[in-house]
């Protein structure tokens, strides 16, 4: 019941070798590198009790698992349900979606736990994690979700890999020079993540450009079901959205700050979102792409400016303006980008990461530059900023300025590393479907042949769905 | 590949100006609103640290964000997952399911912060919010939820989101009446959230009756997948519900007695429906819409004496009985409803809310009054039901009479309000769709192609499915 | 639409009297027994602010509800939504995957709550139960689950109760002879849990073995859609699994190292998952039976050591090791299995936790015996094994030794357990259904018919699918 293909002609996707090659090479290499590298962190190494003594702690309770452990869980529902099943939308895409996006966060964490334990957590030789690194480790490979989610259905598992290797590294030097060179705060990674991620996918995916993808065009839809699979994915990102803003946030104050900011935040864009789908469609109909997506933009348009200050009703305005502007991306800017940048963005990363991401950049750096002690108070100032040490005498205008320098930085550590990795995966080595297999399932995994022969059957009402 | 429809004769759907307009208007007010009285409380504010030491707090761990944060996320989760989820059992309704669930909870929070922090949180002009702000504000929400389980499938959007204002306003006078005028204890909401938003939701029913509804029978039921599609929302209501019903209680002992006491009552209920639902049909088949609705009201049904001494065997009795009521409602009174007092309840929230909120109201009252000093401890006593202040000599017997004066103003309020609510919702302007339309998703929403030729196709085998 | 079935003549599958006998029975009985035993622990009773003074705790935040509720939650959906989900993949058994593990799941923490309890919470004629024993009665039905997922699809609802009463008691036996009798470390359950549960399991399908199962071979397999809603049973699992490893370890320390081993342990096995997965098929494409059991073979494995320090890189080396082990498995084992031992193990529990599971209570037992009072500091390795009291002369490799005694009682009490179980459900009496209908929803639930005419049409497509 197999129907012909024109993939052997064109491209060879077999992957009986490479793909074993590539995983087992990594994760061998994952294990000598934690084995030299890796050790738990104080709070979660059997030395414990002595340390609670030397700290002077009182309680367990005090263990930062207990601070951070809860939003840990809801981060990491969004990177692997939330990311995954929100790129099922696709008719026949689906165990792309949620698998290679498993695939590519589950390497990814481990070398994200690498890479930025050598940068933040690297002490006498050895990286030290605790649950803040899972957190960090999860992030960042949200952002090699993100970067998915603009070649969705173009690549190879292969590709997806060698992306994550080389995006999770260039995430962990950008986020270095922007934490702890320019001091900048961006505790939702508004710019780390969205920012860098959005940007360095549309520039891979522009670099692996696909002139004959209409050949794929009748998969690149949705069927109803996909589209409530996917609804699974945006809810749980809006839901838990809060707790990714917030999870990596200062004890207290902060944490409990970045989540009342972003739930405001995004329950604003829900509104916008809606009244621009409706409006910008001839017969008035609300359009899922839009829901599933643009909703969403909220939670990264504070990402930055969360943790600040930005209170309540600020947060609002911020929600709905990134609901507005991912809507009308999606109308305008994604056809645009495709028919003249040839930019081929199967999820509009463009509408729900890189604009969104971009306001949320420069939000934080006038929320920043207007932060006032007579808001903050004398300590809170301090402590919001991390204005101690060779930082006292920074000034909030100064600190703005810092902030969108970390704009500036992240887009061209974006454009540049896409340029690069983008390069890489075009060399045709890598196993990635021709264009009349795009956006189909059956090219790199075993379909159940029943739906297959219902959908085969649905497109040719003539021939007999035999089973 | 349209086809035709009667809904451009007997009524005008098209939202294009009118959904926009709504949103964006109320959207701006929100802002406005927002703008001029919402702040962060102290919990959330910068100036944290200065309140600490008033205080005498010794640890960030003491801030509220830690004792009901993963509470908070679980009720998120179940307002727009679970609700959400469980609505999409009827199979061309998904989209409008799951879609205006997320379009009326997005509004309503907002709103109800603002509501409920008029009543509860309004110091020096200014709400001050923290998470248990955010934690009532889904709550008030999900008694709008509950509400639109009753008319779900047979109104406009914009219809949802007038309700969705009138009854948030509505649900905040009744629950201001019962917390603070009567001091009643209602934690888990059995009175404020369930009895009020369903006897709201089946007056607002009542009111849009429609006579001809028979004509989209057809589409009125499940498809296999769309059973499981609720089940998701099932089993996201049912395993959070502890959370629900302890999120707001105080803490230490009353939230974990609150845990404990709703974990055993929803266990209890799942047997009683199971048992219920195959013996009251004659194949002794299990029914979907009893396991997806029934198995919840254990849930309700503990509401308000969760986190009272109701101990575990309370629990399971209370659990049973809700099961059984529940599920025998869906047999027996969701027919009679419709047949004899013309109340079409699409999710059967009498069953679910209505019925089992009643049980939850009453058992609370009667818990209330059978309360002693032996049972509770002396200063447990007092704490529990906060027997100072003004309320020093309340005894248990005059609070079980107050619980139950409870239950009496939340049905006045439910039926006075629906009643108002239905006649301004039953105005000719709000766009809902003909009853040959209802339950059709296609009414308001963009659907795929190709599943839309799918089902057409499912229904008039001698016609050949063209993609 | 009814098609003509066989199963009236062979087998009696009416539930109508039975079930609810059995379900309603039993539910009397937990009530007369709650209300004998089960009070509330000391941290969830009335008189918590007596028992704070006496215990000398100053906040309510030292409460254990706050150290363990979150983790509670996250094994609470990993048992309803994670196994319930999981087992959705057969194209016609989604129902019964999902609604009867609810049944078995809701019926077996009530039994499991006064089993465990009696052996660990007895005080003065009471079980005082807390948040702990909500999270150990989860794990324990979490048994029952693995168990389920050998014989689903061939067994009647009854039948299912009936093995949840014997297997939760009979877990609660071993359990109590492996952390009481024998004083070992499971606080993931490799060995009273997984090893336990999945040889129960697989004795029990063995003595139910059906010679003739070939006969509903076209419905063992999956569907598209199915294999979708499987993974969101995989990824819930795998994402909670941290939780799941350290929801009862001790705090502190012990909670923070569990979860972090527990993910290391699963990033790694999706690695090798993968690979295997692509190298033993001949074309080299992904399988998802593998992808949706084999990645969470790694939690599995280190559900024994992961609140020891068995350090990142070691759990790194374990999930890599059982990712391979269980898709090989899958591959080879399960044929052979079936073929040559008459084991139909419908999920492939053998290969997901039965295997896994001794590779964990192995990991244990080494990692234990490899235990130092430099690797652990001298109280940390008094407080990791409990070395105090009647064990504070037991050395590591005797641990070791009791370690390995373990999984030796734990398979003894499963193959037992396993036969006499199996033998009293093979009784004539409990309503299973015939060979040609298993794996179909249809015997014991109200299906809906549209659906069905719609899977009848793709098997049938000469004959056209009438409404």
């Amino acid at each position: 019941m197999e129907r012909p293909r024109h993939q052997g002609m064109a491209k060879n996707t077999y992957m009986r070798w490479r793909l074993p090659l590539v995983c087992l090479l990594w994760e061998v290499a994952m294990i000598v590198l934690f084995g030299v590298f890796v050790r738990f962190g104080a709070e979660a190494d059997a030395h414990w009790e002595e340390e609670k003594r030397e700290m002077n702690l009182t309680s367990d309770i005090e263990n930062d698992f207990y601070f951070r452990y809860p939003s840990f869980q809801d981060v990491h529902v969004m990177i692997f349900v939330g990311f995954g099943f929100l790129m099922t939308f696709l008719k026949r895409y689906g165990f792309g979606a949620v698998g290679f996006n498993f695939l590519l966060a589950a390497f990814g964490i481990q070398w994200a736990l690498l890479m930025q334990g050598w940068f933040h957590s690297f002490k006498n030789g050895k990286i030290l994690i605790g649950v803040e690194n899972l957190i960090n480790a999860d992030f960042c490979v949200g952002s090699v979700c993100i970067a998915f989610g603009a070649i969705l259905g173009k690549t190879s598992p292969i590709q997806l890999l060698v992306m994550t290797l080389f995006q999770v590294t260039l995430f962990s030097v950008n986020e270095y020079i922007l934490l702890n060179l320019l001091h900048v705060k961006d505790a939702g990674g508004s710019m780390t993540i969205h920012t860098f991620g959005a940007y360095f996918g549309l520039t891979v995916t522009r670099v692996l450009y696909r002139p004959n993808l209409e050949q794929s065009k009748d998969k690149q839809g949705s069927v109803y079901h996909s589209d409530l699979f996917a609804m699974i994915g945006t809810l749980y990102l809006w839901m838990y959205w809060p707790s990714f803003n917030s999870a990596i946030s200062d004890h207290g104050d902060a944490q409990h700050r970045s989540a009342i900011n972003t739930y405001c935040s995004l329950a604003a864009c829900v509104l916008t979102t809606m009244a621009f789908s409706s409006m910008l469609q001839k017969k008035g109909k609300l359009d899922m792409v839009h829901i599933q997506n643009a909703t969403l933009a909220g939670g990264v348009a504070v990402g930055t400016s969360a943790e600040m200050m930005l209170t309540p009703y600020g947060s609002l305005i911020v929600g709905s303006i990134s609901g507005i502007v991912s809507t009308v991306g999606y109308v305008y800017f994604t056809p645009f980008l495709e028919s003249r940048l040839h930019i081929q963005d199967t999820c509009g990363i463009h509408n729900l990461h890189a604009m969104p991401g971009l306001i949320g950049g420069i939000v934080g750096a006038i929320t920043a530059a207007a932060a006032t002690e007579d808001v903050y108070g004398k300590e809170g100032f301090i402590k919001a900023f991390d204005f101690t040490g060779a930082y006292q005498t920074r000034t909030p205008s100064i600190q703005g300025g810092f902030q969108a320098a970390g704009i500036v930085v992240s887009l061209l550590m974006a454009f540049a590393g896409g340029a690069i990795v983008g390069g890489i995966l075009k060399l045709p080595v890598w196993g990635d479907a021709a264009a009349e297999n795009c956006f189909e399932d059956d090219v790199y995994w075993e379909v159940p042949e029943d739906e297959e022969s219902d959908v085969y059957h649905m497109h040719n009402p003539d021939k007999p769905a035999s089973p």
